[in-house]
C-alpha cells in the first residue's frame, strides 16, 4: 500500500481543475472525445492505385523486405519499428487512481502515445499487458524486440518499476525509460536549476528534502545528487530515510547509504529543519508549520496532483520560488517536457541506453530555454512552448557517446 | 523445406512486374516510398493548448481510466483497443522470401496494416516476434491482450499455422484469422463461384484440385468442401494427398481423409485427368500436357507470384476461365478483397469468432458484387473497388450469431 500511495503521483496529472482551476472541463466534453480512442494509424504512402499497392503491398514491400533479409541495418532506416516508443505499462499505478489494471490504463497510456507524437514528433503505440511479473513483462518485450525502438515504462507501481527498468535496459538493446521516475527527476532539476538561480545559492551548498521515496523520489533523489545538491533527505510514509531503519525494501535501503548525510532522523518537521528545498511527490500533506522551518529563500516543490502538499499561496509564505504540478498556477512541473524531446534525442543518435549525462543535459537544456524571462514564477518553459522537444533532442544527442 | 515451398504463396503478391507486366516500378521509387516505414501514429485529438492536455491526457484521460475501472465495458467504446487489429509474424513464410525472420519481414507486414486501414478503415499495428515457439507466440498475445482487438497472423509457415491458429482462437476472446490461409480461400472461394456460373457448372459435381498443400492449400480446400464442391483433391510435392500416404502430417492426415473421395494416388497428371478446377498454390509449374486432361470448360487459378504455375496464355488453351495472382492479367486474386471486409465486419458485429460461415458470406458479398458485368475475364471485383470491403463487412456480421 505505500508503495501504491508513493507512486501514484505523476507530473503529468498537471492539468487538473479542481478548485482555483482555469480549466474547466465538463465530462461530455472529455469523454466525447475519448470516443473510439485518441490514436489513428493511416497509411504514409498512398494506396489508391495497383501502382500504389505495387509499392506499398507486393512486390514494392516484398523487395523491401529480400533487402533487409540482406542487409538488416535497413531495418532501421525502411520500416517505422526503430523509431517506435512503446509505452508500457500492466496498470498497477496509474495517475492517482492506483492499481486499475492494463484496460483501464489506456486512456492514459493513448494520451502519452498522443503526446510522443504531439511534441516529438515520434510514432508511439500502447502495450497494456496482462501481467504484472516482472520477469513475464521482460519476456514479453524480449520477444517483441523486432517491432519497435524505445521503451517507455508508464504507471508501473513501486518498487516493481525499478527492478523492471534496470533488468530491461540490460535486456533490451535500445532505450528504456521509466518516465514516472526520469521525466519527473529531469523537469525537476530543470525547475531547480532556474530556481537556485533566483534565490542566488549553489547546488553543493544545498540540503533538498523528496518527501515520497516511490518512483518519482527515488529519481528525483538521485538526479539531485548528480547534479551535484549537496545533502539529499528522503522521506518515505514512516519519516527520513537513514541507514538506521530496518524497514527499507532494496531500493530504499541502497539510497539511506547515499543519502542524508547528516543522518538525521526523524519526520517531516525534522527533515525540513534547516532545509533549503523540499520536492513533493508523496500525495500526502505538508503541514505549513514544519515549512516555517526553513532556510531562507527556500524553494517549495508541491507536486501532488491534484491536490499538491501544501496550497501554493501557503507555500508562498515560507518560500522564494513555488511550483506544483498544475496548469492554473506559476511554474507548472510538467514531464511532457522531458520524455518527447529525450526519446527524440536518443533515438536521433542511435543511443542504445539513456544514460545519467542524457537526463542531465535534458534538464540543461529545458532550464536554458527560460532563459532572459527567468523570475521566481518563471522557472521552467511552459509544457506547449514548440522549443522545448528539439531543444532536450538536441542536448540529449550532443552527449551520446 | 517443403512446407517453406507450399507456403511462400500469398495472394498478395498479386502486383509484381515481371515480363509483361503493365506495372514498372523502379528500385529508387520503392525504397523511397519505404524510408521511414509507411504507418504513422498522429492523435485524434488536438494537442495545442492547455486545454487540449486536459482533456486528452489529465485530468481527462485520467477520468476515461477511472470510468473505465469502473465499468470495464467501457473500454471498448473509449479507447481504440477493441477495433485495432495486430499483423503479428515470426517472418517464417514471407511471401516469395520464406524464412526471413521478423525484421525483415516488416515491410510486408507494414503495407498489411496499411491496407487495413485504406480498406477497413481499421487501425492496425505490425508485431513482429523474436520467437517462432508457438507456445510462445500464443503466450505473447496472451499478455498482449488487453491491448488489440483482434489478431491477423501473416507469413508463418505450415504446418505450425494451423496449430497456431487453432490454439490462439481458443486462447483468445477476440477474431483470429491467418490471412494466408482464410483471406486466400474467401477469394479463390468468390471467383470460382462466379467462373462456375461462366461455364454452367453446379459445385456439387465438380472435382477441384489444389496443387499446394501448405496454408492456402489446405484453407482452400476447406471452403471449397464447406461451400459443396463435390471433390476436392490436394497435392504436396510428392504427389496426391491420399489415405495411403505414410508420409503426411497432421493436417495433411486429416485432409486424406476428408478429400479425395475416389482414391486418386499419382501426381498432377492423375489429379487433373477429368478435373474440373485446378487452383496453384505451390510456387511450382504445372506442365500443359497435364491441363490437357481437365473437363470441358475447366477452370485454371494459376496463383503463384510472381510467376504462375502456367502462363495465363498457355492455360486460356484448356480453359474457360484463367485467374492469377497478377494485376496485369484479367481475374486477379487478391486477398485484399477478403481480409479487411471480414475484419472490420467481425469487429463491427462483436464478434469473438471468424467462423466458416463468415468466410462463405464474404466470398459470396465479393462474388456478388461482380454482378451484371459477369464474364469469363471478369469474375472478381477490382481490389481497388471501394464496394468491396463495406459489402464483405456487412455480410460478415449479417451471419454473426
Amino acid at each position: 500500500m505505500e508503495a501504491t500511495q508513493e507512486t501514484h503521483v505523476s507530473l503529468e496529472a498537471t492539468l487538473a481543475p479542481s478548485a482555483g482551476s482555469q480549466i474547466q472541463l465538463s465530462e461530455e466534453e472529455i469523454f466525447a472525445a475519448h470516443v473510439g480512442g485518441k490514436l489513428s494509424i493511416p497509411s504514409k504512402v498512398p494506396l489508391a492505385s495497383l501502382r500504389d499497392l505495387s509499392i506499398a503491398s507486393t512486390p514494392g514491400g516484398a523487395q523491401v523486405s529480400r533487402a533487409i533479409a540482406q542487409d538488416p541495418a535497413l531495418a532501421a532506416s525502411h520500416t517505422w519499428s526503430s523509431r517506435l516508443v512503446v509505452v508500457v505499462s500492466d496498470g498497477t499505478a496509474v495517475l492517482g487512481l492506483g492499481n486499475i489494471g492494463p484496460r483501464a490504463s489506456l486512456p492514459v497510456m493513448e494520451g502519452k502515445s498522443a503526446l510522443f507524437k504531439a511534441f516529438g514528433d515520434l510514432d508511439s503505440i500502447p502495450l497494456v499487458l496482462d501481467t504484472t511479473d516482472v520477469d513475464e513483462i521482460i519476456e514479453t518485450l524480449v520477444r517483441l524486440r523486432p517491432s519497435y525502438g524505445a521503451v517507455n515504462l508508464e504507471d508501473i507501481s513501486a518498487p516493481r518499476c525499478f527492478e523492471l527498468e534496470a533488468r530491461l535496459i540490460e535486456a533490451l538493446d535500445c532505450p528504456v525509460m521509466h518516465d514516472d521516475q526520469h521525466g519527473t527527476a529531469v523537469v525537476v532539476l530543470a525547475a531547480l536549476t532556474n530556481a537556485a538561480k533566483v534565490v542566488g545559492k549553489e547546488f553543493s551548498s544545498m540540503r533538498a528534502v523528496i518527501s515520497g521515496a516511490g518512483a518519482a523520489g527515488i529519481a528525483v533523489a538521485q538526479i539531485l545528487l548528480d547534479a551535484g545538491v549537496g545533502d539529499v533527505v528522503l522521506l518515505d510514509s514512516r519519516g527520513i530515510i537513514h541507514a538506521g531503519r530496518g524497514d527499507l525494501n532494496g531500493v530504499k535501503a541502497a539510497y539511506a547509504a547515499k543519502t542524508n548525510r547528516h543522518g538525521l532522523t526523524g519526520g517531516i518537521h525534522e527533515a525540513l529543519d534547516g532545509a533549503d528545498v523540499v520536492v513533493g511527490v508523496s500525495s500526502s500533506t505538508i503541514e505549513e508549520a514544519a515549512l516555517a522551518g526553513m532556510n531562507q529563500d527556500a524553494i517549495i516543490f508541491a507536486l501532488s496532483n491534484p491536490d499538491p502538499e501544501v496550497q501554493p499561496d501557503v507555500a508562498a509564505r515560507h518560500a522564494a520560488v513555488v511550483a506544483t504540478g498544475r496548469s492554473d498556477y506559476p511554474n507548472q512541473i510538467n514531464n511532457v517536457l522531458a520524455f518527447p524531446g529525450i526519446f527524440r534525442g536518443a533515438l536521433d543518435a542511435g543511443a542504445r541506453r539513456i544514460t545519467p549525462a542524457m537526463k542531465l543535459a535534458a534538464a540543461g537544456a529545458i532550464a536554458g530555454l527560460v532563459g532572459a524571462d527567468l523570475a521566481a514564477d518563471h522557472v521552467v518553459p511552459s509544457p506547449l512552448d514548440p522549443r522545448v522537444a528539439p531543444a532536450v533532442a538536441a542536448a540529449v544527442a550532443g552527449v551520446v557517446g
